[in-house]
């Protein structure tokens, strides 16, 4: 632990690179590709992270191809950038020194259901839409959902959640087992599919959330969940945030097993209206769902009823029909799509602390002051029972002014965030784009250490660079 | 990744050793010791591994006390041993090449309750009933039940988990953050004390079921849950150890939340019997409990009730008093002592495998045949929820012969769970004695991974050596 902290890493040498291409090209055909459009595609391309293209694409189909092309790479000291979907928000696919992106897409099989297990083992490109639309006839579903129809390795990847997560936990607490090839080519599996295991360190949880920078993984055993019986659902209005807030506590406290509770703000709810044909009032407002038994389900929903009221709440809209339901929480997946719509021509920076529950009215109302007081439109939506919440400035990046009232009000955001006791990031990742907050957020010790463990297993730097533990 | 496999370390140069023991007496007083007795509780007392005690065992009260410690220890080179309460069983906390063992029971302060975040933080000598203890009155509990009043320090370094797992999770779900002093005297904290982040590395799952090896707990932030409205549950006899296993992936597979759900087989009930004087049917027995509200309790009993007789099981013997209950459930936690007292004078061996539940039946019958061809009498519990279950040959260990058969008896078990996908141990962790498992269970790679991470973060081998990932 007392090597020196990594430097910046450089390009690679043209012939190392130079040599690599070739081989790609020999060995892999029309599955490797150096078209610009293909590279521009395979780099950031959402929020306002730049676009920094890889110098070569290559979509393996197998975990032995996936090895044959890290080996390669680590030969030549070429960088080699993991690909899913491109859905992540923190520039997590750009290649800032080149290399290779390493597309997953064409890895998409599910290779076995185990029913009575209650898990599953996927490759990495597979979406969670696919697996989900896979595993309906057997009653059972993946529960973790980011919104987006992310690939489950780049979920993986950046220690995904989301809506379901106050019920069903993370990916962290939801993969069994990954297949990875580590930045020496070797091929790890991490654990087996017992569902608990004290048998060593846990390499599982050291590659969730871990963003491609220690190895890529090609095979990933996740958790299942029976289909619940029955699901209900609806909306309520809140005089304030802080009662929204304060509801959800309760009910949590109470052990009302809510599957899902989502605060959406005043100016959020305002802009899915617009975008998604609602007409909701435009006021704090929770969207809950309960999963379970029949009468379990009307039970959850009675005492949550009696809490919101409780709390100046409602009236509860329920929302009893698979329709009705479907509508609603389509909106509230919609939500960056229709907070962009608020101001068209503008780009929505991404936001993502996660504070202690019980300081989140807190965090949410002087987030909202500071917006107003910055002259800035800023929706925002929460998950609101992990404490998370994404308040999304709408940015006009030509207006070097906003962009900067913007940056200053991100880093006071964060600031705030870490002053609770919280994170800078809930569940998107550090990416590029947070990399300057862990120094803050983790202290000098903790961020070295995971330089160590990085160092460690990468020492040539060549998975991911430039990204989460990389010098800022 | 390349650097050589760990070489054995060896016992500290005696000078080395000297000038540690004479700062320790100056520093600490009556804090350290090294009288004979002190020395040898501190070592493997439990199971079969032999006592290897530490050359002085130090009491710190303080994470400032314990930095200090590992400093002075590290300077010259000197093993540290961390140590809880002793309960650990394969040998944890065992000092092979002398050193120092850092006992955390003066650091036994809660130190914040959270009720509105459901967390708490405390010190790694706080016991769980003493967590328990002082919770009650807020309507809180922590549910990791490993049976033993055990530390919560050593819960967390061995990954623990016990007969609420099925619902709660393990050690590995319940600690939020950790702060720890790494190998080289830093003092590192995991994570904030948000539910979720994806900010990094997770330091905090690298230190759950690292078993002191990597550093030393110092503080731990677990999460809590509320006290259950109602409480129900009972036992429940089957014609056969394979209809009860069938009955729990029946109860699960349809959603029924059980809390705890335990198999003991026909021997195990027999000594339970006779040990905490219950007058149970001797055959194979499933002990259940539900958790919610009082609807919801009878709900999942009468459900779980369906499906028992559906497999020829019961009929179903409620426990609805509280004082019956703890009865019960007092009866399972006393299993180990009850087994023991089947062969007075015999020594237990701990066995800890865990399977996917699918598999859990063939591997206890197969196991149970394997005992009867062996002339071993080896009861059986298990956490049948989660497919891990402790077989326990009772050993007279004066007699070779018998010594033998059992050690070929525990060779063929961990096998057996590892061709079913299984691994050596569910929650016990690896210690010294299942140390010889581990290549078989992850394979070169993935222990060689394991191995850099250790070099990496203790590059001289002073974290309690000889343990876990240490070559064999």
């Amino acid at each position: 632990m007392n090597a020196p902290h990594p430097v910046p890493r450089s390009r690679p040498a043209p012939d190392a690179l130079a040599a690599v291409l070739a081989r790609l090209a020999e060995r892999f055909g029309a599955r490797a590709s150096t078209a610009g459009a293909v590279r521009e595609q395979h780099a950031s391309t959402l929020t306002w992270a730049a676009n920094e293209p890889p110098d070569a694409v290559v979509f393996p189909e197998t975990t032995e191809e996936v090895a044959e092309i890290v080996r390669l790479c680590a030969e030549h000291r070429v960088p080699i950038i993991p690909f899913g979907t491109g859905s992540s928000l923190e520039g997590h696919v750009n290649a800032p020194f080149g290399g290779v992106s390493v597309d997953t897409s064409r890895m998409n099989a599910i290779l076995a259901v185990h029913a009575e297990d209650l898990d599953c083992v996927v490759q990495p490109g597979v979406t969670r839409k696919q697996l989900n639309a896979h595993l309906r006839d057997q009653g059972l579903f993946f529960p973790i959902d980011p919104g987006a129809d992310a690939s489950l390795g780049g979920m993986v990847a950046t220690r995904a959640s989301g809506t379901n997560a106050v019920r069903y936990g993370t990916m962290k607490d939801n993969v069994v087992a990954l297949t990875a090839v580590t930045p020496d080519g070797a091929i790890v599996r991490t654990s087996r599919r017992a569902r608990k295991s004290s048998a060593g360190y846990d390499l599982t949880r050291l590659l969730v959330g871990s963003e491609g920078t220690l190895g890529i993984v090609t095979e990933i055993t996740l958790k299942l969940h029976g289909i619940p019986e029955a699901i209900s659902g609806g909306v309520c209005a809140f005089p304030s945030v802080r009662a929204a807030c304060e509801a959800t506590i309760l009910a949590i406290q109470s052990g009302i097993p809510v599957a899902r509770i989502e605060l959406l703000d005043a100016a959020q709810v305002r802009a899915c209206n617009a975008y998604s044909k609602l007409s909701l009032a435009e006021a704090p407002t929770l969207f809950v769902e309960f999963h379970g038994t029949e009468a379990g389900v009307r039970e959850q929903a009675e005492r949550f009823g009696e809490i919101a009221e409780e709390l100046g709440g409602g009236p509860f809209a329920w929302a009893t029909e698979a329709e009705e339901r479907s509508r609603l929480w389509q909106a509230r997946h919609d939500s960056y799509w229709a907070a962009l719509s608020l101001r068209p021509g503008t780009k929505g920076v991404a936001t993502d602390v996660c504070v202690p529950i019980s300081r989140l009215a807190d965090c949410v109302e002087e987030t909202i002051a500071d917006a107003d007081a910055s002259g800035l439109v800023a929706p925002i939506v929460g998950h609101v029972g992990d404490g998370n919440f994404h308040v999304l400035p709408l940015v006009d990046i030509d207006d070097a002014d906003e962009v900067a009232r913007a940056k200053a009000f991100v880093d006071r955001l964060v600031e705030r965030a870490l002053a609770m006791e919280g994170t800078c990031t809930g569940e998107h990742g550090v990416g590029q784009k947070k990399m300057r907050y862990l120094e803050a957020e983790h202290g000098p010790a903790a961020l070295e250490l995971m330089r160590a463990i990085k160092r460690a297993i990468d020492p040539h730097d060549i998975m991911n660079p430039g990204k989460v533990v990389a010098p800022v």
